[in-house]
């Protein structure tokens, strides 16, 4: 586990961050997800709202929180969603409220988002996104674990296959490239973005009375 | 050691990227350099030019370049130093030529330089350039460290604590802060800015063409 304070002073208190990861469906965002989620524990999964309904098996709250379709019309109205969209004939989004309250208490969230929500993210959260972007190794490893995942026909790959060039093609407007050869490493490369950003003088507080207390020779 | 581009396939390629760590004279910034160029094999420390005669014991580029000062005067005229001062009688400087040509061949470059050379590197390096500003854990802590390193008078240790006084009220023009309470905890998050910085978007050369080639499915 990383407790990433450890060496702060209790004087001096620091911004938490939303880090957005995105990439082509079969890049291996979800598996270093996964791992980043379980050996950081000042970083949480950001749960998405939705209109639609609960399926089963699903946990409200886990899941998603599950929302009227009135009910997410008016938080739109409102401008409660840090970023939504309308899927077909469904509502998704981030409640604002729950993200900001974390970053505002120190705590880390991560996205899993694609580059539409984070365009959006962006344009509200300002200094508090990082967003980086990962890549699959080659076509033929992208080809390998779009076709692993299930056992659909070639057409279905074919159309993923052009869903991920779509998705690729924004690369750009992120912070952060890992090219994920090796899912360890590109842990680590994600562990090493967030220890940095974390260290980065704007997200402390109180920074300062600590170097006036250091001058002042307190 | 830290071999930081394994991951990149051989088109994408990287910049490199100066570091630069500043601090109060008693902060631990010389521990936390030496560890880092011990513990990480693609960075180098930028080795100064200088117009005064060298002392028995110092070695050409090693410790300085030892340059004569009409020389370092005409290199100053020519806009060759990326950042230079004069102390008393004689010039110090980086020579730009040593550090940009490390830079465009995807090495980094590690600079212990005070807030003044800073300023005036950022002018020039811009985007090619992170700054590390490390603060002592207390006043105490400072005031021991600067009284254990030689047996000097108390009007001595009281100029030095004036002088880093004067340093630490630079520490807002850094990117970066470590709060030095332990040596080991310091060195892991200034590698940790360095493994992030590398993954930068705009440091990696050859991102599109390897992009469209995954799209194109090569």
């Amino acid at each position: 586990m990383i407790t990433s304070d450890a060496t702060l002073p209790s004087s001096v208190t620091r911004r938490g961050l939303m880090l957005v990861l995105s990439s082509p469906s079969g890049a291996g965002k979800s598996s270093i997800s996964r791992k980043l989620l379980d050996q950081d524990d000042n970083i949480s999964l950001s749960i998405s709202a939705t209109s639609r309904k609960r399926r089963p098996g699903e946990v409200e709250g886990v899941d998603y929180h599950f929302v009227e379709p009135q009910e997410f019309q008016m938080m739109i109205n409102e401008n409660r969603f840090l970023e939504h969209a309308k899927v077909f004939d469904h509502y998704y989004g981030t409640p604002s409220a729950q993200v900001m309250e974390k970053i505002e208490s120190g705590s880390d969230v991560l996205f899993d988002i694609d580059w539409q929500g984070t365009q959006q993210l962006k344009a509200k959260a300002r200094d508090d996104l990082i967003s980086v972007f990962i890549l699959p190794p080659s076509y033929r490893e992208l080809e390998t674990r779009l076709k692993k995942r299930n056992q659909d026909s070639d057409m279905e790959v074919a159309k993923r296959m052009s869903k991920a060039a779509d998705e690729l093609s924004h690369y750009a407007e992120y912070d952060y490239i890992i090219i994920n050869h090796d899912l360890d490493a590109s842990v680590r490369h994600v562990h090493a973005i967030l220890a940095a950003e974390r260290q980065r003088r704007f997200r402390m507080n109180g920074l300062t009375e600590f170097v006036r207390q250091l001058q002042a020779g307190y």
